[in-house]
């Protein structure tokens, strides 16, 4: 995916005329300007949220993992998660998520894991859940939707660097009985 | 500020042609479409990152609010805060905007609160940090920077819900000794 998607805007999403990339007064960066209208488009990280579910408590508690069924990354097995709409906080995003591509029921717990894929644009948000029954229903985007112990998490097919980093902190914390506080990361290549 | 800005791009940014907002195949919410290339554009919450920055610990401990210069709410005290920008991580957003809005130097913390603010289509990320030094050097968007104690802050003036709840979260986290976790919440309307 190329850097940031330079230049992307090329035309005005308000008038339709064509936009050019100049730096506006009193600003500091390159922002897409309409030569009509002169309307600012300004470009910003978007965010991606979701869960990290969990049967079962203690260390043989399985967590919830989602063989992807659409591209990128078919085939691969993520943690629940995709972009946050208008209209929703980040935890209801999450929860929106989770029923969307596990059809998993859960309880929400506090955010886990903050991670910044800078050259996506994007900030990853994982949550804690219980899920309160090993059943799923996994939609369309969704091959199949199952609970793996830790020794049997499929390191080698794991769809994000996001989603490896958030099962390695829970699986690190759970092992050293530690409280299960905010992770904050940056995502330095995508992966 | 309306709702969600609903139907808010009224021409495509890849050909200029007009968008309408219908529901695309396999998904369940309007979006933008372009009526000559089908691009879909989609719209996606963004991202307010700042800090609340300490002079001093324990109770005479004193916090930096600034003084905006610019509108919105002109003339009110904020936490020195601003867009996420393509490019960066929220920490280094965070960081830029207390050296652009207050010239302050500070040692960043970790992040203290995130709070929705889904009637504009919003997070605020707070990050705690200490100041390095009680001088500060404010740009062209804030009228003054300077330290107030607890009793001194002027909650009638105020610039934001977000900034209110993260300064009540610290002097109330501060005064009762609890330690300085995470707080998650949502601002339910503008103010």
């Amino acid at each position: 995916m190329p850097l940031l998607q330079a230049h992307r805007l090329k035309f005005c999403s308000a008038c339709g005329a064509p936009c050019i990339y100049q730096i506006p007064p009193d600003d500091n960066r390159e922002r897409a300007t309409c030569t009509a209208c002169g309307t600012i488009h300004y470009e910003n990280p978007i965010n991606v949220v979701g869960t990290l579910p969990v049967w079962g408590d203690g260390p043989d508690g399985q967590v919830l993992l989602c063989k992807r069924a659409i591209e990128p990354r078919y085939g691969l097995w993520t943690l629940p998660a995709g972009f946050l709409e208008l209209g929703e906080t980040a935890a209801e995003g999450a929860k929106r998520e989770t029923d969307e591509e596990a059809g998993a029921q859960i309880e929400l717990l506090p955010l886990y894991t903050l991670l910044n894929v800078v050259s996506v644009g994007q900030i990853h948000m994982f949550y804690r859940a219980r899920l309160l029954s090993p059943e799923f229903n996994p939609g369309p985007e969704t091959l199949e939707a199952r609970l793996f112990h830790e020794h049997e998490v499929p390191w080698d097919e794991i769809a994000f660097r996001t989603v490896r980093q958030t099962l390695q902190n829970f699986f690190e914390d759970r092992r050293l009985g530690r409280p299960f506080a905010l992770h904050g990361g940056d995502i330095v290549t995508v992966g």
